[in-house]
């Protein structure tokens, strides 16, 4: 097996320290050569008790320092144009967290410069095509299980959501997993977005559209049903059925223990997306390095993360404007197809 | 108790002669005086060893014989409103299948009709709301098991689709059930209604809009979406989950026995609704016999059948121009209040 | 179809009155004439409201009344014997209660009195032969469709035991319903009996055995364990799995209705048998009205009910002294072969 | 963090090979130094493409390789004997693969010598205290979340016998992973065992007690009941309902993903241990690396080897006897209280 991978981590914030962790416990083949953030102290205490890594301010000088072989965008979402544009001027595989860049057309950006250079090296995090189950209803699809699929009715709810959400952060940070996910699934592109929108619950912040009920209608005429429901009260669920013309699949319903007791048979449901998805992200990050490893980058492409910024863009508009909105997605580049 | 009651079965059909059945075997309290069918030869088959049951080809014929003091009727839905008027003239109680009348319009006929009379006579027949499983759902959502409700999910399947079903049928005959239920759960009306239409299924007959996704709007600003898919092709499957401001609830998921075998767990799910709804059937016509005896009438009332026929109208209004169609229902009778 | 079945019904506690309910509203085709109780006041406010049915003391005099064509025993269990002789001799159906008599050669003594007869005129009440879940696992072990049967695994739960309950009760009362479910199901006879004790609960009253597991050994070599536990707690319980030579197939475990609230996926459990086997007692009766207005009995015959009390009786056995008991059954009289 | 474990794996057959694998691509923290196996093709084999691993035949001469700092015995059983003594003479923390040796006398004397040497040292490989599921329910039981344990009931089938097994293997290998489960989970030591033969399976091979009903009583009175079916044909499946003072709670039913097609709703069920227990073995393997790295051994003892070794004992002697076989337990050294 060839040496050890070599990373940069930019962002020490909660997603960073979390693949610093992670890079340093659960992956082999990897190690964490440099640490960026603006909060200097906080990249330090990200990387306390891991040995010689290096901390900087600056992620263009952790990108500079000699033993990085790959790279991991953790940094806000405004940082990421300019990170994954100094990666790939340096030919540097990246991993870089959703949403590629902060909207869809420095995301575009970032698709052609990767097209420029002729090679992929960039993919996204959306991790749930890792997640065992999604990988199952997907191995199902391809292999006809239940005919070609015509519908997908999807449900997103958290328990509550962080303070900065707004009625379009529902769309933009929730659903663009949703988008990736069916984009996937389906192997087809989203042509055009409608939501709809239900009475707030009263459990919801004042002002906040939530749930919404967000409608994907895609180019092989396939739709996609999303409920999104980050104030539902009562966990963390998010689960996938897929209508075929021959059958149907679900998945993510059936937490595993059952326990009787007071009159009910009842089953536990997760709190957050880091007790439900915590093995897909190592499961990512493992086929990350593995792939670098070996000259490859597989996984969601610049593509993926372009496309699914465009249509929830996209699905912005339709929540603020009402009706049906379209997606106008770029020509894809040769190198995506 | 009272004597038993003499019911006139209007129609003898599939549904009719079901009803002659139910009413000889399984429904105390009750006894059949007559059927009236223009096939005089099929209403004879109907009643065939149940003793002394005159037959007519002729409805009105039947509401006069001696002994009638209720009438179901099960004809065809054009001959309905002349029944219901013919029936509320003569102060009968009536249970007539739905839809209530062969249009909103005729529905509202026989709405003004009975209100006219002052006392409700006519009980339409959405068996669903004698279902278990529905009871419990509506139990749940009084008692603010689940909060307020925001949105239902609602999937409406069959294996295979009668050779006389439209894309206009879909809403009209099957959503119609969702309808009423939608209605009835939330105790609130459905103002607006829109249609999205994915790729037909290649197991639907050519020309057929099937699957159908229909999205309904309440004067609350509760949301109902219904997945119809009368060609699904794996079985009869009636579901709703029910999203409210703290918890959801779901039913019609879990057939009973679960069998291993051959590296599956296995649910069979119903063929068809005679065996997912026998027992509602069964319910609602002993709970219509027993109210009738004691001289009231209750269930789904007229106004409840020309609802769902204004809702279903604007429906498929909605499936034929696109776009979101407003239900336009007239003034609601105090009756109904 | 014949005339009305006129029922005497023996006893009037819980379950006479319960049948007595049922014959006049819930079973097409029969009719109470008479009610007989030790407590006279209790027959007659068991028929309060059903017009002209006699009331008596002495259920034989009951039996004498004039228009009695069927009788339901429901009396306490030392007066079966007495009454189902009498029922034989006046050549009348009878749907016993469950045990059919007070021990098992009281039972064998009715057998006998039948055989003698030289026709079956005796049903003995194990109503969960009528219960759609268990006709269901029936029909599927008696198609083949999981091969021949090897275990079966029963539980029989109740949320807290009447306070007459004694460790021999759990056997004899709660458990004679396994026995005969595992006797119809298997189609074979128990030969011998092992009870095993665990530890006693906390919340079972202090002396009582509770929970027992208690094992059956079949002519045929099958196994049969019950985990016997009417001080659970939580629920009414009762399920049974099934294993054979190609496959398993359970039921009795999921109520339908999913609630996800605060953190947790439920279902309810029912309190009570009242509810989880109201169906069946319904179908049980319906049943044996049909089969006895056609001059027929069906369902478990009076060798079932001597059967399920000898097995019973080793059952206390083994509780009571330790290790394996095996069961001696008389031979079997023509008549039920 | 300390430098990494170098392990030498001793035995390259399935498991040996295996976990060769997982200590090179999926533990952090360690590398593997040399295999050794009579076979010493087999060893080059298990370490191709692994870089500088050095092969032996000779157990003894892999444990005296340079950089070695803790061992891992797959060998067969009859050889873990003198491994697990070698590496306590020289002071090297082991993960030996269950059994701990080839019978309890053996797994006795391993025990002194651990016990002489005043440190724990060795962690036998009862994978199932690694299983997400199994600590969920080990969770819950310690919290009191059933209230006290009264009754285990578990299930091991599987889909068919390797050629070796004997009626006895069904319980010294199968059951042995139940009887250390069950030590666990309820902190009970097992006092007596009896196993009840069912009618054998014709899917069985000829001469196979298959399946096989063993019961354990604990010193506190619990009681568990094992159904082991391993040719049950249908699929690899692994159960576990405790039954406690307030409730009860299952784990190991549910695999993820319902399909529904051709009128069922179906869960996969998995085909063998592999795919069931893939992430545990993964937890077991990280978790002995990271506590070995800091000087410390975790997980089941070599007590826990020896209890489960002396049971299966006993009921290997209750398969052939018949009745019920107390365990005859060695005093428990003061290192393992």
């Amino acid at each position: 097996m060839s040496e050890s991978l070599g990373v940069a981590v930019l962002g020490a914030g909660h997603m960073g320290a979390d693949h610093v962790r992670r890079l340093a416990r659960s992956v082999v083949g990897a190690h964490v050569v440099t640490v960026a953030d603006p909060d200097r102290a906080r990249a330090g205490a990200a990387v306390a008790g891991l040995g010689d890594v290096r901390v900087h301010a600056d992620p263009l000088a952790a990108l500079a320092e000699p033993g990085v072989g790959a790279v991991l965008v953790a940094s806000p979402d405004h940082a990421h144009e300019e990170a994954l544009l100094a990666a790939l001027d340096r030919g540097l595989p990246v991993l870089s967290e959703k949403p590629l860049a902060h909207d869809a057309a420095a995301a575009l950006r970032v698709v052609r410069a990767e097209a420029r250079g002729g090679r992929r090296l960039i993919q996204v995090g959306f991790m749930r095509r890792y997640d065992t189950e999604y990988r199952r209803l997907k191995a199902l699809l391809d292999a006809g299980g239940i005919g070609r699929p015509l519908l997908l009715h999807c449900r997103h709810r958290n328990v509550a959501s962080p303070p900065h959400f707004t009625s379009a952060t529902l769309i933009s940070s929730s659903v663009s997993h949703e988008i990736d996910a069916a984009r996937w699934l389906l192997g087809q592109e989203v042509t055009a977005v409608t939501v709809v929108r239900p009475r707030a619950s009263a459990s919801a912040p004042a002002g906040l559209q939530d749930p919404q009920l967000v409608l994907f209608e895609t180019d092989a005429g396939a739709i996609v049903d999303v409920e999104v429901f980050v104030n539902c009260g009562f966990g963390y669920e998010v689960t996938c059925e897929a209508v075929g013309e021959s059958g149907s699949a679900r998945i993510g319903e059936e937490p595993a223990m059952v326990v009787r007791s007071a009159g009910r048979a009842q089953r536990e449901i997760p709190r957050d997306y880091v007790v439900r998805f915590a093995d897909a992200y190592d499961r990512e990050v493992r086929a990350w390095v593995a792939d670098a490893r070996e000259g490859r980058v597989g996984g969601p492409s610049a593509w993926d993360g372009y496309a699914a910024a465009a249509v929830a863009e996209a699905g912005v508009r339709a929540l603020n404007d009402g009706g049906r909105v379209e997606v106008d997605l770029a020509e894809r580049p040769g190198l995506y197809r």
